[in-house]
């Protein structure tokens, strides 16, 4: 199961077979049954299995897989709650109340496919199920769950959107003074540690709780998360600026509600140093593992380097 | 602690008091700090505190009390979670999308007073801290973390709230046939069970398995939760159509939005019959506890003896 040492590792080929493996799982936990109103359980799978990269589950299972001795396997329900959170978490940010986005991955967000009320409903019933996942999971242990809960809260994921939605409306204003670059630079940081980091450093913890990792590989795991969730966020920011709707399957809602953005405050070029900076220090942050490392090493490379 | 013996229980002074309890708890989880955006954390206080009944809270420590030995202290928890859910869940009804409701209790709704997108998060994050909640606590166990997320889910409180939306505009349809009447029946004590029973029967739940109580014990109380949950709907639906805005704190949405209740079924005295009937059979339910269950039979009458 483990080919982490061998240096040599195929990223698309290790991608392509975890993401099986998480859809199939994620499949399993879908299934419909007629215990609830079709509907629901129709729109919870147009969100979940609308062609997501997986990334948050893949580390989750990554995670287990340098930290354990038994693969990833006991790491799949956290994997799965994650990326049902994920999905929720974005059925709300599309909603008309927020970014009022009408595609995402080429697809008609939920609340255009299945009205309002549903996609409200949907992400509720995500964000709920996530949790029962987790907690009818032999493996996970309640730690775990206050993790999950903690990540996706008010002072986290949440806190995140909160401030993002707070912060809209900048487009056309002229950062004046170094101080309020400043501000704007330490404003920004925290919308992407919280909206997009948070999910991401916890999916490594998570994988690592759920093997039973020593302290010490837990920190590591979490401070490589912090800095490719911010990474990621900065490399989203610049392609939502530079990409075209076929590419990144919405149009650039970012740029038209005005977010505040990286690209706003350092320009494009300056972004795509900074994450490149970031996933050197995320790379490093490796070090405890040795070479079984490689593979979250070349998914950093992976994550700045995307087109989509 | 204990003093449900004595037949001579003064009920008002007895949800009074434990009120007081639950909402001293909840303050302390609400406590206002420097870790979220502030708005967040008003606007989860401003829902939390609007002078809801505190029922399913009460019902946990009631549990709690005639179950255990100790008292209702490790119930406090999942009480307080509960609460929390219920909060959650009135907030993402009251929404434009779903019942557009700008009172409530006699103050505006979230999204009245927040703005819409406020009001989503505010729900996802008194659910996510419901979770939290409970997670963090020493006397919760994994499997009524699992009962939470059920109750909440697509199979139970969600799964009501889908088959209520579906089930909007009956207003001026007439019932035709019998055959329709038993499909109406049918679906409104399907939603009624999920949209309020689930709640309601989860907390008394809940409290028993906080105090590891026996399977009999925990098997009457739920079934007490199942009649008193549909009583406690049944009324509401009533006092939906008999109230008055002053003392139901809300316009009648569900009449203005048609959607189907009991006394559309049924007419108005009918449906109190139903109600009445409810509560015998919840009292019954109760045989296995002898004297000390006097508190949830008083409950129960006060359910549906209530004008709001």
């Amino acid at each position: 199961m483990n080919n982490f040492k061998k240096c040599k590792i195929d990223l698309k080929q290790y991608l392509k077979k975890r993401r099986e493996v998480v859809n199939q799982v994620l499949n399993k936990y879908l299934k419909c049954n007629n215990k609830s109103p079709r509907v629901i359980q129709q729109s919870m799978r147009y969100s979940v299995f609308s062609g997501g990269k997986r990334l948050r589950p893949i580390l989750v299972l990554c995670a287990a897989e340098i930290c354990g001795r038994g693969g990833y396997k006991k790491a799949l329900a956290p994997a799965c709650a994650l990326e049902m959170i994920h999905a929720y978490s974005l059925i709300h940010d599309d909603l008309p109340a927020m970014d009022n986005d009408d595609y995402r991955r080429n697809k008609l967000t939920s609340h255009k496919k299945f009205g309002e009320a549903m996609a409200i409903l949907t992400g509720d019933a995500l964000l709920t199920y996530a949790f029962q996942i987790v907690a009818d999971d032999l493996w996970v242990k309640k730690e775990m769950i206050s993790e999950l809960a903690k990540a996706a809260g008010r002072e986290q994921m949440l806190g995140g959107q909160v401030e993002d939605i707070q912060n809209s409306g900048c487009k056309g204003k002229r950062i004046k003074s170094k101080n309020e670059k400043t501000r704007n630079v330490k404003k920004i940081n925290y919308i992407h540690a919280c909206k997009t980091g948070a999910l991401i450093k916890t999916s490594l913890k998570m994988g690592a709780m759920a093997v039973n990792a020593s302290k010490k590989q837990i920190k590591a795991l979490e401070e490589y998360g912090k800095n490719i969730g911010l990474a990621f966020q900065v490399m989203d920011d610049v392609l939502d600026v530079v990409g075209n709707k076929k590419k990144l399957g919405k149009r650039g809602s970012d740029f038209d509600n005005s977010k505040l953005t990286y690209p706003l405050i350092y320009g494009v070029e300056k972004s795509k140093e900074k994450a490149v900076k970031l996933v050197e220090k995320a790379k490093q942050d490796l070090s405890v593992f040795g070479q079984k490392a490689n593979i979250l090493k070349k998914i950093a490379d992976y994550l700045i380097n995307r087109e989509y």
